[in-house]
């Protein structure tokens, strides 16, 4: 049995499943590839959305440099979880006042603003309260390369202020005296495995960054750039080549930060995805097999209620399955659907996956499913219990499942 | 304003929103409806999958005889609201041992058995406490008419036992001590908005009934029609007209209950979407607007996050949006695209959609948003606050919202 199966056999045996399993060697290891590849040219920010899970919070906490978080019940968290407040830069398109208000309040190190609104609010509030908050300003991009799973580029959407309107909005913020602009924050596509796309799209950041301060005489302390990284969700991706995005853009980054504008300028990469996503599995265990009309239908106890993504609706137009494996390896192999057991017909993990015979008690390690797991999945449909998380940090396995502390954000 | 706007009016003043508001009146209504079409052909059996809260199903205890529940979870969650487990029935294609076992300690009416290995379970476990188990048999027919919006019906699926394998398989159910088979089930196609269709599929299962009841020398107690009853989500579609259902299908049922080996056997009509789905509505407030790129698009308050299968990404290929509203009306129509407030580009509650002009503060009201709302959302996702549900009796509001109450169920 290989090192992660003997890992993730304990883990199943000791907390059951369904149950997400996180490897807190395998976070380190990418991070030390991060940090390999970019040297000191990046600061990373974690994107807390791909899973705010409190105890793999805690655990980065020491480990990265900033928090990025989209809501404020993810401010919260992070807070919680020994994040200080200033630490923290606070995006998203939806901020509604209140929660502005709030992360003023609280000492966020930044508002990323994505709209004149938002800036109008943020400077009302923090003048009411006597305070000068410091904010990035969130651009969007007119185009981002080619291979980006998703981007939001070059077309009407709700994030950030449209590059085409920049020279008329931006001055408005500039102008309001209860905010300072400190940087530029760009996040315009995802899930790219080409290393020229990550780059060519990092040259556009650097393109825009350059043009906007030049033209609003912006000397910013700190400039964010969407990583965009990705990883290798199903059978036949090939996995970026990370030391490829470095060393195509590491002769470009070094000649943007030596210009004077840029001086004192902290770049900063955000990521969450390709942090924490292949570090995490999703355990499902076999409830019971059927053959139905010519197929071989593997019945599991944790499906799309715990893992929307895998399962094909979250955003994909067709279903992918997702890598995994049989835990515990096994001989041969069989095609057999896989599905979850709720009463729905869309409940499906995998369509035809070749995986050694499977039977009762069995147990299915589905990939990549350390980000966009749990909390991007509907746990309540069908009322079942929630799903186990567990960290492992060596030979130590933690129980840092969420149970109630997912409903503790309800008065808001 | 409309009565219906004034409503909501009130319940997104008084509770805010994001929020599901739910018509106790419309669903009086429709109950009368049916009540109405098929007289006491059927009995009815509320799939509480669509909407478990709390509040809903305690006001429901009271108006409807049965309760199908999918998960130990839901039976938790009907005992709570006030239903006495011996009206509860048990479906589900991966009901785990434990679960078995704690429904019929429980003393659920019956388990609906969707295969052999539940069968065998069940059949132990009763056997060990000394009791003998009212079991139904969930068969998987071999077709299903055009016009469901999704089936499960001639292919390969986890649901019952398919119909070609019920010779070889029930007789080894029949023989098992303690279980009595006191009758069948079928439930093989949703979300029909085509009388005829539903006729035809309600002739399906007859025969199917008839078949195996005679093959198996069975006078059931209970025969449970799924109903397949749909309702109309988008622009366009035409409501079902049921009394066409009952008309086309009434001398037919009639007939087959003159049987003699129906005299005794109650048909029962299993439905959650048809009852409860028309009479909720989510509201979503108007956070902003961005003009962006030509187009118009709103940021709302509640998105995917609260709304997944409004947002399409519930099992359907292509975003259809769902009908919806401007509460309080307006003059004149624009064409707007509606987004929720995540920081994904899939969260869309709306393409191109014709409302009255919008603006910050307004709300919006998503119908059809009764069932299949709330629960089968990401409500985690970017960790935002539970939307609120509200029931409105008459003149009276009542917070149902579920907050604590979703996490209570993480010990199983």
């Amino acid at each position: 049995m290989t090192e992660l199966d003997a890992c993730l056999t304990e883990a199943a045996q000791k907390f059951g499943t369904p149950s997400y399993v996180y490897l807190t060697e395998a976070i380190d290891r990418r991070l030390a590839e991060i940090r390999a590849a970019f040297g000191p040219d990046f600061a990373l920010s974690y994107a807390m959305k791909c899973n705010p899970n409190p105890g793999l919070l805690s655990w980065l906490a020491g480990r990265i440099e900033f928090l990025d978080v989209s809501s404020i019940g993810e401010l919260r968290l992070g807070r919680q979880a020994g994040w200080e407040p200033a630490r923290a830069s606070f995006t998203g398109p939806g901020k509604r006042n209140a929660e502005i208000a709030e992360a003023i309040e609280s000492g966020v190190g930044e508002l990323i603003l994505e709209n004149l609104r938002e800036a109008i609010v943020a400077n009302r509030i923090a003048g009411e309260i006597g305070r000068v908050q410091d904010v990035l300003i969130r651009l969007a991009p007119s185009r981002v390369p080619k291979g980006f799973g998703d981007h939001m580029a070059g077309r009407p959407s709700p994030f950030g202020i449209d590059i085409e309107d920049s020279a008329e909005q931006l001055p408005r913020i500039f102008a309001l005296p209860h905010l300072t602009v400190v940087g530029l924050h760009i996040y315009s596509g995802t899930q790219c495995l080409k290393p020229e796309a990550i780059c060519e799209n990092y040259r556009i950041f650097m393109s825009i960054f350059r043009d906007i301060c030049e033209a609003h005489d912006l000397s910013p302390q700190k400039l964010v750039f969407g990583s965009g990284l990705g990883i290798p969700y199903h059978p036949g991706d090939v996995p970026l080549e990370l030391n490829k995005v470095a060393d195509g853009i590491r002769a470009e980054l070094q000649t943007f930060c030596a210009e004077p504008r840029f001086s004192d300028t902290r770049l900063i990469l955000e990521l969450g995805r390709y942090l924490i996503g292949e570090a995490g599995y999703f355990l499902t265990g076999v409830v019971g097999i059927k053959e139905s009309r010519g197929q071989r239908i593997v019945i599991c106890d944790g499906g799309m209620n715990n893992h929307l993504p895998a399962s094909g609706h979250f955003g994909m137009v067709i279903h992918r399955n997702y890598r995994m494996h049989r835990v515990g390896g096994g001989e041969g192999e069989e095609k057999v659907n896989l599905v979850g057991p709720l009463c729905t017909s869309i409940d499906r993990l995998a369509n035809a996956v070749a995986l050694p015979p499977l039977d009762e008690g069995d147990v299915v390690a589905v990939h990549c499913s350390g980000a966009y797991g749990l909390t991007a999945s509907p746990i309540h449909f069908i009322s079942h219990a929630y799903p186990r998380e567990i960290l492992v940090e060596g030979q130590t396995y933690t129980d840092i499942s969420r149970g109630g502390f997912m409903s503790q954000f309800t008065s808001f």
